[in-house]
């Protein structure tokens, strides 16, 4: 662990600590430190490995007027422990409910950001090489081929077949748009309508989510999780794909029934690319592991150097914006 | 192996002989066997692997007025043996040099046929396959995945990032299209200028190939081989690839100096995808692969549904066009 600091000296500033920062998110963050001169000092624990001690996050947030929260959860225990100090969490993701006790933080006036729309051009781009490892099986045959043989296997052509998209918002536009540049036919269904925005780029809106899973030869799930898409992609959803066709999620686990997904795979006629878990990290005997017919990557579409280069951007200028009493990414 | 036979109760129809047949190609083949009604007899032989025995191979065209020639060599040997019932042969791939010995066929009065553009678009996305391997690793960890653990790693987004296609032909500019939805910025260089072309479709052309090297990211050949370009990409240009930058080769071997490579790839600070190899299938103690830095896959860009139903599609309307008197992909 390395502890970095900018302006320690002039104590008349804020004090912003960003507790736990592994290498992909230090690094961007290092490259502008410069931000906070004139007006906040800063304490950055850069280490190789996530820290989930919590006793040890609350020690480095001690006395910290914002604190800058990646990689870990804020639980009430480390709420409570820094206040009344800390009045800004700043929180390197976009769906804080599992991070941070927004009620919580509401009642004590704590304000609470979060970081939007820094990923999507990543997680669009993990939901296609999860469509191209499912048709191409490239770096399955890299990896045989780093020992032997010549692994040669039919693959199918994206081009030319029909992609639905399920939930239409920055990261289902942005797999429109690579699908589209791949001369695929492009379906969207949304909770709430697109379809001129859609019509613009090419894509055609239909009517139900049944429709999607009927018409799509690959159907990718781009929805946010609430209570009203938690299972939204059932029994009778998954029993409308086609022979031959696939299912992509990089979204949450939870808007697919697990047991009725396993089912259907099992049937052994589709596919599935999957980036995202009931339960994460997925455990060691999950029957996933064991199908043929899925791609499974351990919820990693989100990690890309220029997402985290937005993650860091975002939470720099969301606490400066706290500091000049400004608004930027607020939740509460 | 499987005799297919079609109107051969027709004697005085000439006869087609597809002596060597794959189930990716006899089964689109299969389903177009009508459009020979009326105009020929047909064999087809399936099978689930290439026969290569000349032999055998002159055995099944003994009589053939035309025959269909997919994943082998016409040798001068067989060539000879088909003398001078074989009038034309219909050749199911592009670069004919190797396959079939033109000179010898236009001297005997024999039509050669090639295919045209058939694998297009999925040799793009083959190439596009290769460098998101590269950059995001999805294949490799899944291939971990299936074992155990949970392998995360930090990836690239190649969306923001330049690419420079060398070659603008078909593939090229397929491939062009998906990079420009994934939003890279595209860049070409081909040895006859198409810059009003590559325009319209937001791409910029370059001066030279050494601009090219200079200002991408990623470089991905798309050059068809011959005498002028064999070895077009040799020590030199290698060496002004930046630290970090990707060289895709889905094109053929021989464009690029095979040492000059394996030494910059030594050096640990760039990485490759590639599709072919000097010596295929890759020797097995090829030091390829052994690198860490490569992802490597069998000549299998070419091989998709798509591609074989187009293979398959010419095949048929060159050996008709060459039955009616008339010209299709006529190459002698």
């Amino acid at each position: 662990m390395t502890c970095i600091e900018r302006n320690m000296d002039q104590t008349s500033l804020p004090l912003v600590v960003v507790p736990n920062c592994v290498p992909s998110l230090s690094e961007p963050l290092m490259r502008c430190l410069d931000r906070f001169d004139g007006k906040a000092r800063v304490q950055l624990y850069a280490s190789p490995k996530d820290v989930t001690d919590p006793n040890e996050l609350i020690a480095r947030c001690k006395g910290a007027d914002a604190v800058i929260v990646l990689g870990f959860h804020v639980t009430d225990e480390i709420f409570e422990a820094l206040q009344p100090s800390v009045r800004c969490f700043a929180f390197g993701g976009t769906g804080i409910a599992n991070y941070v006790n927004v009620p919580l933080a509401k009642e004590r006036g704590v304000r609470v950001t979060n970081v939007r729309h820094y990923g999507d051009q990543s997680v669009a781009e993990h939901a296609v090489a999860l469509m191209f490892e499912l048709t191409k099986h490239t770096g399955r045959m890299n990896v045989q081929m780093h020992t032997s043989g010549w692994p040669g296997c039919d693959a199918l052509q994206l081009g030319g077949r029909t992609l639905g998209i399920a939930g239409f918002g920055g990261i289902g536009r942005a797999t429109a748009r690579i699908a589209a540049g791949m001369g695929m036919h492009v379906l969207e269904w949304s909770r709430s309508s697109h379809a001129s925005e859609a019509a613009a780029m090419g894509v055609t809106e239909v009517a139900s989510l049944e429709e999607l899973f009927d018409c799509s030869d690959v159907v990718s799930l781009h929805m946010t999780l609430s209570g009203e898409t938690e299972g939204i992609v059932g029994k009778d959803l998954l029993a409308r794909l086609r022979p031959g066709s696939m299912l992509i999620n990089t979204a949450r686990s939870q808007l697919v029934g697990s047991q009725a997904l396993l089912e259907r795979l099992r049937q052994g006629d589709i596919s599935a690319g999957l980036d995202v878990f009931d339960v994460e990290p997925l455990p060691d005997d999950s029957p996933l592991r064991a199908l043929p017919n899925v791609v499974i990557t351990p919820h990693n579409a989100w990690r890309t150097d220029a997402a985290s280069e937005g993650i860091v951007q975002q939470c720099v200028r969301s606490v400066l914006a706290w500091i000049d009493g400004e608004e930027f990414n607020v939740v509460v």
